[in-house]
């Protein structure tokens, strides 16, 4: 369809993750009639993540140094670890504001279909974690579907054999802004078992 | 936020048209988590399209070489010129298989408020074309908006001074598979006023 060079920038951009073949098409014309020095800034951002990026050797969140930053950082409560699938699970985290303590990102959920199993995810180094005296509690923050569920529970049984270790799991229940009526069943029933009394 | 190749990564990707903070985000996270030959790819086709694309001499198209594939195609008919804005507007067309014509890139529309006047655009180049005695047919094929319709006018204008050469706008009317209650009342309208007789 297109001169060999622009029809290859469209289909490497169409495998990207959310990029469609409209939206390849449209960013590969932008880039055509762009400043060449808009196309090298984004060949060297690319090179730098390919050359700087590793992952955090104790957490597996990723890293330019052999630690992640929250690893790294003293002031970050080591008595909790908050479990989660995906290092861009843990930057929705720390927007939030809410958490002080540490991370550990299994590297995906079980899943079955996918061939994925317990064996494929992060959980042996978080149990040599687990292990330490000074962890108190694991927050189990994997996705609120399915696979997330399958793998909270999995860990959950694990874990359970550590003495005196809190194991919690994130709230379910009605997303704030939205409305009651265009809740799914799942959620709106989780939300009504997880009620709280309103402090009066 | 991130560590700062990733926020590097996820500002340039997010320049490009279409692409969010979220879909930037969800780009850079995929391309940390997949192989490296995978970026290698992509980078490599940007730099194919910055060493290896130009603009087509004669119609503004991007080519791989002096000319584009259709000004060096002897089997394009030379009576036919259709004026589009930019070298997409090409592909769109040639997906259709309608029309075996030659093509004229203006670079844009006319539009007073990006401070774009006739002088920004190939309208020279046009007319040199235009003067050639083979040339029968001018197709305005610029955007159906202001913009679009603007620049239309504009070259009607121009245009009617070289004799007997047809002068013709792409159809405007309802688009096929949409429905008419939906139509807005300008493109109604011109599906009225363009209306045609039914072969019977």
């Amino acid at each position: 369809m297109y001169e060999g060079p622009v029809q290859d920038l469209i289909d490497e951009l169409g495998r990207l993750p959310g990029v469609g073949p409209k939206s390849a098409q449209r960013i590969a014309f932008h880039l055509l009639t762009t400043d060449a020095a808009d196309i090298t800034r984004l060949q060297s951002a690319l090179q730098r993540v390919k050359d700087d990026i590793k992952f955090c050797e104790v957490c597996g969140n990723v890293a330019a140094d052999v630690r992640c930053r929250i690893c790294a950082d003293p002031r970050r409560d080591e008595a909790v670890i908050c479990v989660v699938e995906e290092p861009k699970d843990i930057s929705a985290i720390e927007r939030t504001r809410e958490f002080r303590g540490r991370y550990h990102v299994l590297g995906g959920a079980i899943s079955p279909i996918d061939g994925i199993g317990p064996d494929q995810l992060r959980i042996a180094p978080l149990l040599t974690r687990i292990a330490e005296p000074e962890v108190r509690e694991v927050i189990l923050a994997t996705d609120p579907n399915l696979e997330g569920e399958a793998t909270a529970t999995y860990l959950t049984r694990l874990l359970r054999s550590f003495p005196d270790l809190r194991i919690t799991r994130l709230a379910s229940g009605l997303p704030v802004g939205g409305d009651l009526e265009y809740a799914d069943e799942v959620t709106l029933g989780r939300a009504f078992s997880g009620r709280r009394a309103v402090d009066a």
